[in-house]
């Protein structure tokens, strides 16, 4: 809308009183407009958390000033936080195998202007979709990857993310299990797309699972990556109806109707900062 | 809308040639007019089935001779078949325990003239709801029941079935397990409704479960009751979105409005005929 | 979930800097905890709205000082305000006519608990409902209607609803269009539902309108009452699929479910204090 | 599934006894062996519909005469009917403007192979997406039109269309009105995708009208063009929520995802023949 620069903060404590006065006395002291606010009080765990985002157009000290006094506001609430600005987009990855449909639409997404970030590039262990990224002008890196391979070959994944300083890692159908150590790297900054309403049909070949079950509703899943498989904090789901007219083909096609607008939902409140990871639940402003 | 007598017949057998223009012409001959046909066949177990509505003001023969007639061409291509008649309308049994969301649903309904059937009565382990039936008229039966009692309590419950001529058993939110023996009495004439989208969430309390999860859609699903629990055919699924700020309480809340929606939709397709079981899938026409 | 009494302040005001710092310092000041806050600021318009959901547990002044101080920091900023209080529930007033599905869901989800506020009587201008609500021991007062006696009716209506203390009247397919003099009695404070997804088929007989043009997906609507009939600003809406085998009967039916759903998030909104009118938009928070 | 060829036979005509057990008896006394079927009768209208989908294998006789016989038997009941064979894929042409992701959508699922049919090639009125044509090998005619040359370079297009054999003209979210006569060569070949829920918010700019009005659920439709604008009959319809938080933009972004979902399936239907116009309503089996 407005071509302002604003900053989104991002915090989450054990609730205490006066969480929301303090942190709003200390902006407006130094000059940001509150654009748009959230807070959340979980009842079951008394987890407060909130999302702020501000105007720096009138901010009166700098960026990192501004971060030290947070830093300090923050400590003394044992607050987790972090913050991001408008005019540093986060730089994406996207790791894909052999399926396009959740690549071309974050392309296009991206193209259209929907994605507040950079799809700086794409990973795979197939050379198959390069003409696709190609398409797009976006970089594709093959990491071929078998038992014997995987660890160096994800230490060079590694490597490459960081020299390109990527921000978040997007499975967009990405057919092989992270290692623990690599995951660990980018702690909730992995966006998995499983292609079942999770925890339904988890592990391989959902699709034919749901078929088999006889379900009336298929759906799929984006979570944050975590150690255990399809384990992590669900980010967003939805489903679409199926009947017995549906072959398992046809459940494949539907799918990925939800799979790709289920990771977009995902991904794009990533990128605006609206997520926060509270054990195996997510707040998502 | 029409005033005339229909009758509907399901089928299904092996796939064979010549199956649909067999029926179609053994109605034809004797003056029934198809009002409404739908045909499946399932590619994956080569089962077709098929469901036929027609008219019976111009049948030439009485219903006795139709249905020999029926018997004995399903008989050549090993039909399982059978069929019901408008002005035969099923009679219901509601099973309940304490919660009378799905009990107040499926009686409005029935006033609203929206089932084609009759709840003809209302079992109970509990005698909290008795009020509920009477508000509407309808026979309220309290077998309590206990580990000692169980056998001789369902044993009561099935006399009572057969005197009452049911043919529908329907358990909404009846909180107790039946025994293989009851289930095995109503073949696909038990249908059950669990308060998640199976296989997600089988067992007890399901919406803590879905809330600990962390999950961004909850649903219910209707299904025919078998002896393993929660793993009969399915019926109809839904699901509603949620998100953190809804406790336990609101997934509760939510949860029934899509129980009862569910569990309506499924009781209407039994009473119109309209659901065929094949293993652990349904078509439903 | 809480046992304690909690305030619940909905404002708007054109946006100026500083908003949520006064209100959460003013708050805080007298030891009030917030435990929920959402903050929007309308771009297009350039208006600031707030809920804020607080404790009133360890508040240090009585409650008529606290609304003294919020009018004086209102008015600063030129602040539409109001407050509401946990402990003292609102009163509604249900309208009907012949319909008595959206009756009967209210007047379950009463007696479920899931409405925060009490049913105090229903009003009709046909004795047909009385029945449904002695079902539930809710005073049912009957208001013949025609032309004549109209202006007269409403009058005694009014009497009653003052007398009552009604906060909120509900038209739960209530059949007669209230004068601009009656509305003007309860602005933002008469829910109407509306069987379509308005603006599509306004005015009578949607579900006729609606097959005669054959649309896929029919719904309801549930507004704020203004003296312009079906204009009123929206507070939710939602649909249902219909397919060509859909008759108009199965739309009224479809149709029904979805109308009781769509009034009861509304009702359950405002019970909630969280609906702002700002012309013929809402903000539900 | 099947490697087999097929034919599919769409037809409807006034209801009258007998009809099913004819086409079932023409088409088995040829050897063609029905694989899926659905009848329709339209009980405000009196008028029957039909889709048959019949395997080739064993069909005993050339397909013209079976088309000549179809064609005798159809005369006696007065149907309309049409017939087309799974060998010969139905040709699309695309008609857009300057709006990409309907473009994108379509090409990409041909390229899954989603489609039964040929993207034969795109036409616009502007040179702007021809790069995304050439991304996926179509070619892409620019017809620039306006008040002057619009008769001639219709005249051009349908003079394209005509030589490249095209059956089926998509709309998608091409921004020209097209005349009478263009309409009449392509009668229920012409699919235009509205981005509304009509009736509601015909006409220019519905996401800006939808946001005045304040309604909480946006849609699309694809429809069948007729002379009259925005009047076709509906094929499909959806719709997703939105609230006060969305801005235009939003509204923009989100409507996207709805528009090519909802093309997609009535052009997925129209290439299954599964879609018969009766007057302003559609069939959709």
């Amino acid at each position: 809308m407005s071509a302002t620069t604003t900053a989104t903060l991002l915090l989450c404590c054990p609730d205490r009183k006066g969480l929301v006065a303090a942190m709003a006395q200390l902006l407006h002291d130094h000059g940001a407009n509150i654009l748009e606010a959230q807070q959340h009080l979980d009842p079951e765990q008394g987890i407060f958390s909130q999302r702020i985002q501000f105007d720096l157009a009138e901010l009166d000290i700098p960026r990192d000033q501004l971060e030290a006094l947070l830093g300090i506001e923050c400590g003394r609430y044992q607050m987790r936080w972090r913050i991001s600005y408008s005019d540093r987009p986060k730089r994406v990855a996207i790791f894909v195998s052999k399926f396009e449909h959740c690549l071309y639409d974050l392309l296009i997404r991206h193209r259209l202007g929907e994605l507040r970030g950079e799809i700086a590039l794409v990973v795979s262990n197939h050379p198959d979709l390069a003409g696709v990224a190609s398409q797009f002008g976006v970089a594709y890196h093959v990491f071929e990857i078998d038992k014997q391979t995987k660890a160096a070959q994800e230490q060079r994944e590694l490597e490459l993310l960081r020299r390109e300083k990527i921000d978040l890692v997007v499975l967009a159908r990405y057919m092989q299990v992270l290692s623990e150590r690599f995951i660990s790297e980018f702690p909730e900054r992995i966006i998995n797309i499983h292609h079942s309403t999770l925890p339904a049909f988890s592990g391989a070949r959902p699709y034919h699972q749901a078929w088999e079950r006889g379900v009336k509703r298929i759906g799929a899943t984006a979570h944050y990556a975590t150690s255990e498989l399809d384990e992590g904090p669900i980010i967003e789901q939805d489903v679409v109806a199926v009947s017995h007219r549906d072959t398992i083909g046809d459940l494949v096609r539907k799918g990925r109707d939800v799979e790709r607008v289920v990771l977009a939902r995902a991904v794009l409140a990533h990128l605006e900062d609206r997520i926060l990871a509270l054990g195996r639940r997510t707040v998502v402003f």
